[in-house]
């Protein structure tokens, strides 16, 4: 590896204290999967069985952890979670299957477990074969120090070239009474250099069934991961858990079975926070990054032409190399709602650098000034608003600029 | 403007002599558009009407001389073809709808033209209103001084931040009667740095109806112009127009007018060649590029599978970036082989770098020689190959990479 990259510019100024969660332990060890002087691996062990839902990658070649963590999830029931650095396990074939089933028995024997309610996720190299008894021989250690306030520990074991650790915390009133829900994440590019992987998970201790949290977390994933690009690279990895240990029901929390349940709305928005927290934060990571990038398109004809407005001109090139050079660039942006496929009229668009109307009704704005909009470009957010004017739907994502350290990281050599 | 961009190292050793083509004659002019110093209008004024055929920008932002184009294509009659650089009447309103009429009223007026007969196309900047009377006032002294042998002038005078003209020539022999083929080409990225536009104008005599020629082109430009990329972002004005003189038929071509012709069979031969050869010398003068590449996928369950999967790796800026830093990263490969949302099993799956194969079935190939794949990536022409292992259909495309130049050209702010 080469020398750590420095702290992204964008990186939060202070972590919050992420409250204790009832009903889950974590632990971390140095099991030498690939890094030397770090930990590498993160277990997390639920006191009893965890309510669980997860959002896998899109790709058509998916890892060999995300395929078992997809065969297992049906049941919706968790006892572990083990997640290891370094190697991402993808590309391995036969080998890479074995490998998770090999790490899955080791897991469920140590703690008297069925493999199948043991969930995995790995990061790092492709195509290299993971050698399971590393983590294996890390095990015993893992479940004999388990704690539960190891959970910043946790996020900074599975950090790849991420250059912060990633965590967000909210508290949510369920009934009359308080849940907690904390999340990690890591990533800093859907695939980072060799590197795979944007992974989350995301633990309350909320009663809420897996179906529930299911339809809750694919729900709130739309505006959050779903919302996100760094470099419209999918990772063959990219891995979202949520677990709920039902332990708030011990104070009176109500179990919540039905996703209409009224008294979810608190923990909606309170879920919503953490992923999107999450999320941002990911970006804020994204390799190279130096200005942070709100695209928001209003006024479509429905709410998927309005993201997939947004998400092309949010993954295009022209536009995110004219945010790193501080350049008011609005041509771009007409390029790119053009070649996104969907409704727009030239002569109805408007653009926006933050409140600067920059073009209005397919001219650019009379009232104009370059000045100000070439001192807007030099703020570290920046927000490229459309607004399309032919609808009510609207849509924002969210990404990071395009710059020569993004080709420096990913252009160097394999090491 | 910038000082211009260093030649390509991917350019053109040598330029092929453009034979005349009967019945169409060319001149340019300095109208002073954008630039000083340069030639930024060209006129191509046919003898007799032209059969004429056209592609255009699937933007729905389209430039509003593609509007022009669009409207009038249906006649299939064409005669006269102006096209300026240095501003592209894109994202320009009515203005730039009454620009171009003006245009086409002044070229038919000095020719003794319909309006509807005159073909146009713009590149360069986006948003700017374009000053209609700068072309009209050139247009005496472009009439007057056209002539046959000035193809080669008029493709530098079409350039904006091409490194380099492009141009190709083919002949193919149609009954028994040889015809000529000449292209001209400009475009430096899909869209260059605050630039817009690909443009491709080519002139054949061979008599050819309009019907035919459109159902050529199209077909044609799906394996030339429609599978290169620079950058995965289209331009507001990709226009390319074929005419057909038809004065070969003087010389005893026949005239064919059914599309189903065995006589045309050589014609699409030289005309596939001289699009496929114009396409690669965009790719050539990529914005940045320091490498030519070309994907080929097989192995696919249908063309246009096949087609998408190679455009996911061309697009992908991790391999692209990979291929700048001569590291035969396959790992990328199989991620964007991965998310093109194509049929794809990773256990059957062969990647090559030309002709070394790095993974197979599932697996790092365990022949594969890191320092071979290493000396290999140092070359110019880098071939990805992929093999599905699933079907029979097949697909081409080629890129270059992605360099620090191209964030440095892109970055810079407007000038």
């Amino acid at each position: 590896m080469a020398a750590p990259a420095p702290l992204s510019p964008l990186a939060p100024k202070s972590y919050p204290t992420l409250p204790e969660i009832e009903g889950v332990r974590f632990a971390t060890a140095a099991a030498g999967v690939r890094y030397a002087g770090r930990t590498d691996v993160m277990i997390a062990l639920f006191d009893a069985p965890a309510a669980v839902a997860g959002v896998f990658t899109k790709s058509k070649c998916p890892s060999a952890p995300v395929d078992w963590c997809r065969t297992h999830l049906a049941q919706g029931r968790a006892r572990a979670l083990v997640v290891n650095s370094g190697n991402a396990n993808a590309f391995t074939g036969a080998i890479g299957a074995s490998a998770v089933a090999h790490v899955g028995e080791a897991v469920g024997k140590a703690i008297g477990a069925d493999p199948s309610e043991v969930f995995m996720a790995s990061t790092g190299v492709i195509g290299e074969p993971l050698e399971a008894s590393r983590i294996a021989n890390a095990l015993g250690g893992l479940v004999a120090s388990v704690k539960p306030e190891a959970l910043m520990e946790s996020a900074r074991a599975i950090m790849t070239t991420d250059t912060f650790p990633k965590v967000a915390t909210q508290r949510a009133t369920i009934g009359e009474t308080e849940a907690v829900i904390n999340g990690i994440a890591k990533g800093a590019g859907m695939i980072a250099p060799d590197m795979a992987t944007m992974l989350s998970f995301v633990f309350t201790d909320a009663a809420i069934s897996a179906p529930v949290l299911q339809t809750l977390l694919s729900k709130s994933v739309q505006r959050s991961f779903n919302a996100i690009t760094v470099d419209s690279d999918t990772s063959t990895s990219d891995t979202l858990l949520l677990f709920a240990t039902g332990a708030a029901a011990k104070r009176g929390a109500p179990e919540i079975t039905d996703v209409g349940d009224p008294r979810l709305a608190d923990f909606k928005r309170a879920l919503d926070k953490v992923l999107l927290n999450l999320a941002h934060q990911v970006v804020r990571d994204g390799e190279g990054a130096r200005k942070f990038i709100e695209v928001s398109v209003e006024g479509a004809n429905s709410r998927k032409a309005a993201k997939r407005i947004a998400m092309s001109i949010a993954n295009s090139p022209l536009v995110k190399t004219a945010c790193a050079g501080e350049d008011a660039n609005w041509g771009r942006v007409v390029m790119a709602v053009g070649k996104a496929g969907e409704k727009a009229e030239r002569d109805k668009l408007d653009i926006y650098f933050g409140d600067i109307r920059v073009a209005h009704q397919g001219l650019r704005d009379p009232a104009y000034s370059e000045e100000a909009a070439s001192a807007y470009m030099k703020k570290q957010k920046i927000v490229i608003g459309v607004k399309l004017g032919i609808g009510t739907a609207r849509a924002k994502v969210w990404t990071c600029d395009l710059t020569k350290e993004y080709i420096a990281i990913n252009g160097d050599y394999r090491s």
